[in-house]
């Protein structure tokens, strides 16, 4: 298991986090998304480290943007 | 033609414009709804005036509140 936290920026409201939720888990080999709407922070678990490329690329997808990790 | 808007509190995304949209757009008579996110406003037209009560019940169904028409 290997887990990466992200900050991602521009989430509002708990459809917003969904979104976000609902993009990254379909990323291959995550097993589990959490997203914490106060301050930003989206914690991906996966069975193998996750690209971080391809964590960007569904956050951009869902509509925000990651702006750390 | 009849045109009632209302200031809903607590929409702050375009999912949340989303939500109140299709809530109020299920009440019969319903021919168009408006939502404006920055000030809150909805503004729900009908072929016959439509109950407010029912524009309240449908703004709580999606999860937001009617705070003056």
């Amino acid at each position: 298991m290997a887990t990466t936290t992200y900050t991602v920026s521009g989430m509002t409201c708990g459809h917003c986090v969904g979104s976000v939720k609902q993009e990254v888990s379909k990323i291959a080999g995550v097993t589990d998304v959490t997203v914490e709407l106060a301050t930003g922070q989206v914690t991906v678990t996966g069975t193998q480290p996750v690209s971080d490329d391809d964590v960007r690329a569904a956050v951009e997808e869902a509509g925000y943007e990651v702006v750390s990790q």
